[in-house]
């Protein structure tokens, strides 16, 4: 980095007598000239553009100087970050892990068997998914706070995705197939992002979009538990709410169980409780997690939310299995097939027409399932303020899915609830995740026949409290407060999800956020500004209304790079300025404009369109004889001014340092005339 | 607008006692607040976002505070400008347009039944295409200079796109419906994007790359015309230079024509020398025209280049009537039909496969045939100094192409090398292209029986010598002095049209442009600044080496508008910007950072996930004892700021008006340290 330091005591003294603007009024025309950088070589310009996009976190560096031993060391504890804290492991945090791993256990034992019907699965392939991935990941991860595991959103994404391809019911077979195959390219995506460095295209979701789907899907979710919570049979495949309140209210007198509707709506009113009686939790859940946890003081009671799903569990099955509630038309789950989980390498289609659909649906909820993960990844990093390295985290989740597609495990992510809980019970590293992982083997080698006569209804109910945090109704007020076009795309995710699909939501969400960039590049924002009076400042007239024009010159800022998607918008839009100007001018008979001085500090970028556009509004200001001047252009800019000839064609002396510089040099001239 | 108005004199004598920062030494913290506007109404802010979207050229201005019939008169004068113009027109005008018309007209006949073989339609088509559209222009139009036809590229496209679809040769009937079923989408597409205000989406191709596809398109079309100039009757279908070359190399020793390539090789060279030896055409085929015509002196010699064509096509045609070359394989036009457009209401497509086909085609050639227009139409209008109404001009291409798809026409735009040529003889108005419709209907209606013995060489040396003028090197050159991502983006449309097809490189071209949009706001810029000595102005250190940091003191510029898109990225680079000065620091002992001012002044909005990003940035900052220090935020920023309480949280105190200030109240806190 260049540039020396100075004493600012010195500096600041100094300043009050030789500002810039002094000098100029003695020595015209001016003292600082604007700076041309050093011009750079090309490809040395092309690498570090390069540089910037894809390795801007700098992921070589720690391997510079180093041996070549030394360096595969480094590589392998760059791809297995275990090795790295594994070292400093110790007992006691491991005690922090091992109550952390029990906890969230007990959590996603119950929430797996549901969350494997939201995917059209047998209850055992949300179990096997519990197993192998968090494993994987405990090796793989950056991150120390998230819980791997199915979750909500994805299951119910990829549910809906498979069944448009396939029966679930009566190609039961097939449509297993076909999710192995969407898992095995979920996983392939998630990978390959990461190695190409691609891990900012996630960044394209914005957050206001991912609100408003997760809470439009966490409506959908739990418009789908009614069937479980009111034990109906016969029950609409659509996911809208029209769809399915139709559904619910058409089978209101031949559909709905009694038995089932108390037993579930007891144990739901029981599981809210538990969750809001604790409202410490609350904040969990929140996407928005970086307001600070008000609730911490009762960070000791995490586990009643925590476990209060399991006891659910044990409860009413205890209670169907003695009641046999299952003769009264209760549904209860059954069957779970025990046994680890079984190989489905030869599953995956590697050829045929479902290749292509595996892939596609792959793709897509490979990348939803990683804009969660990253979300959570992130957010609990900037709370225990560490790093996660985003691209080695998605190589983390993708491998961890391809395996798991090879091992009978459909696509899992990082979940919210969980990942929250895990952070509350005291986890200290990713051994939490083994410890998960070694409960959910044993419940599926000895544990899976319990579960026999678990009500469907108490599966509804624990899912729906679970998806419940995903509706985040602050982040909701805070995004209208802040953006209101944010929260029409917000809203947009939201009702698309509700009122179509899980997909035309995503649609709506990606739609928006593309649209909001666009237009933000094609209708930038310009200023007049005005002079702060006792100073040398010029700010906008609108923000400072104490700011005050100069007689014979008009000061426009541009807040944008001078883009082709915007060049000729920015032309058009100055010369209104200008003509509003004039005609408000010629209203006070007030002295005409003769200098036109263009605030270039927010340009940080121009290409060929701007240039052109320039040399337009040159030309239309010479016909005018209205002199263009320009301020601060930055580094970038004056770089191609010069290269295009611009700078010549308006003249060397008309590009100043300050708007304040320029004033003083044109504002003398104007008195004159 | 807001603002009073000072004496500026007095303003700049005022400056140097009592600037800000004097101010500030004085009595601290500081004298100017940063301005936080009046809150907004959200009706009113929407509606002015919207209207600087839609309607930033405030259409409806001239119609304010009028009576109802004045108002009907004003209406239709938008609608039909040739009712405002006209009431002035004169003889003297008229003189003008005249002899631009016949000039025109005499290149445009020998262009059109050239261009209709391009798009694999019979000669009569380019004639009718370059009758009925220009005469609908010419009401309708406000550009004066553009002259309305065929064209080389749209005819290409067209061609292209059709043939994909149906053979051209065995079914030559469904070949034309689908042609006019494209033209009426065409039509719609442009008359849709006129009304709807859209017509900013056109910007989203930018200007590289639209150079380097018309450069491609041009070599595509020269390459194609080398079947006419050969004389080889067995040709490739595809345009792929690898095609054509094979194709060409392949008939070498069977195809070859020596007549036919004597008669197209020496008119060739006659055509280019009356265009090149002329050089002063060569800037009005310039898609720059801009920079200064220096020949401009030699605008008598206008006609030489102009009536070249139609001279080859008479000598010729003379030539091989009295020598019977036909009977040589030399090809010739044969029949051309005579008469006025027939109706081709009914051959449109109004339902069945070739609807959505037809549909499809047509949105693509209806805006790449607007683009070429707008492009004209501004040019010109920049060199005249009048207005061309982007939205305006669009309903009026695509009513007369909705009209030209009934009377059997294909697409027509405003032509690149007649435009010019028009724009040289002299125009005043859109008179001279009812001139030159006026010239073809004669044509039509009584000529056309002449081109019989017209040979397909020259109209193919004609074809050639006309796109030659589409590769402007000149622009190319400037692009890679200017910008090299754009270089790169206009050489990926040029071989992707010359090497795979149209299709692919306009694919290319805007893919291209889309990812610079994408990647600009991605990866915006990051400074560091220093301070100017003997000033109050801080600027970047790479910029500026002499700029000198501030000890103690981190000043971060964030170049761009903090979005979801690059929040994320904009923290990381800001802490990583911290690292690397810290460890610096470290390396010669220097005081560490206490301080860490973010100048704000370019970023011009913030949306949830900028806010986050800061809120991130500050508790990260707080880990590690360092204040966060915000410098002049704008108008919406400042807003959003205290909507979200983000002002509380780092205090109201640590917001500046300038760095400067900012500075000054940091520094003498950093040297007690």
């Amino acid at each position: 980095m260049s540039g020396a330091r100075v004493n600012a005591e010195l500096g600041a003294n100094d300043m009050d007598i030789t500002n810039s603007s002094r000098h100029h009024s003695e020595n015209l025309p001016y003292v600082h000239k604007v700076g041309v950088p050093p011009k750079q070589n090309l490809v040395k310009e092309f690498t570090s553009a390069l540089k910037e996009t894809f390795f801007s976190d700098d992921p070589f560096k720690p391997f510079k100087d180093q041996t070549k031993s030394k360096k595969v060391v480094l590589g392998l504890q760059a791809l297995f970050p275990i090795l790295n804290w594994g070292r400093d492991y110790n007992l006691s945090k491991f005690r922090g892990d091992l109550i952390a791993g029990l906890t969230i256990a007990s959590l996603c034992i119950p929430q797996d068997i549901g969350y494997a019907k939201l995917a059209n699965l047998d209850a055992q392939f949300g179990l096997y998914s519990s197993f192998v991935p968090p494993l994987i990941y405990a090796f793989m991860g950056s991150s120390r706070d998230i819980a791997i595991g199915p979750v909500a959103v994805v299951s119910l994404l990829l549910g809906t995705l498979l069944q448009n391809e396939i029966d679930p019911v009566h190609n039961k077979l097939e449509y297993q197939r076909l999710a192995f195959t969407a898992t095995f390219f979920a996983g392939i995506t998630q990978v390959t992002l990461g190695v190409f460095r691609l891990g900012f295209l996630i960044d394209f979701l914005s957050h206001a979009a991912i609100v408003g789907f997760m809470a439009g899907a966490a409506i959908t979710i739990a418009l789908q538990q009614l069937k479980g919570l009111l034990g109906i049979r016969k029950f609409t495949k659509k996911t809208d709410i029209v769809s399915v309140m139709h559904s619910v209210f058409g089978s209101i007198h031949h559909g709905w169980n009694w038995q089932t509707i108390v037993i579930g709506v007891s144990f739901l009113v029981f599981l809210l409780l538990a969750k809001y009686i604790n409202r410490f939790l609350a904040f969990s859940f929140d996407l928005d997690l970086l307001l600070p946890p008000q609730g911490k003081r009762n960070k000791k009671y995490f586990w009643v939310p925590a476990i209060a799903p399991l006891i659910s569990v044990i409860i009413s099955t205890f209670f169907v299995y003695i009641t046999h509630a299952e003769r009264h038309n209760v549904q209860i789950v059954n069957h779970i097939k025990q046994g680890i989980n079984p190989s489905s390498l030869d599953k995956i289609y590697f050829s045929g027409e479902y290749l292509a659909k595996g892939f596609r649906i792959g793709v897509v909820a490979g990348m939803i399932a990683l804009t969660e993960a990253v979300a959570i990844g992130r957010t609990f990093a900037a709370m225990k303020d560490y790093q996660v390295d985003g691209n080695k985290e998605m190589v983390a989740l993708g491998t961890m899915n391809v395996v798991g597609s090879m091992t009978s495990c459909y696509v899992a992510t990082g979940s919210f609830s969980r990942s929250a809980v895990n952070f509350m019970a005291g986890c200290n590293t990713a051994v939490s995740n083994i410890v998960m992982s070694i409960v959910v083997l044993l419940t599926l080698l000895v544990l899976t026949p319990l579960f026999k006569y678990t009500p469907n209804a108490i599966l509804a109910s624990i899912i729906i409290s679970a998806v419940v945090g995903l509706i985040d109704i602050d982040a909701v007020i805070l995004i209208w407060k802040i953006d209101k076009f944010d929260f029409i795309a917000c809203m947009g995710a939201f009702f698309g999800v509700v009122f179509v699909s899980v997909e035309i939501g995503l649609l709506v969400a990606v739609s928006i956020s593309f649209a909001k960039i666009l237009l933000q590049v094609t209708r930038p924002r310009t200023a007049i500004l005005g002079n702060i009076p006792r100073t040398t400042v010029y700010r906008n007239t609108l923000q400072y209304p104490e700011a005050m024009k100069v007689p014979g010159v008009l000061i426009v800022r541009v807040d944008s790079a001078i883009y082709f998607s915007n060049s000729n918008y920015i032309k058009e839009r100055i010369l209104r300025w200008l003509a509003d100007e004039e005609e408000q001018l010629k209203e006070h008979k007030e002295p005409e404009i003769q200098y036109l001085i263009v605030e270039m500090s927010p340009v940080t970028d121009m290409d060929t369109s701007g240039i052109h556009a320039l040399e337009e509004l040159y030309r239309s200001l010479q016909k005018r004889d209205i002199q263009l001047v320009l301020a601060n252009p930055g580094q970038v800019v004056i770089d191609k001014l010069h290269a295009s000839h611009f700078a010549n064609l308006i003249g060397e002396d008309k590009i100043f340092l300050t708007v304040a510089d320029a004033v003083l040099t044109c504002a003398p001239k104007v008195e004159q005339a």
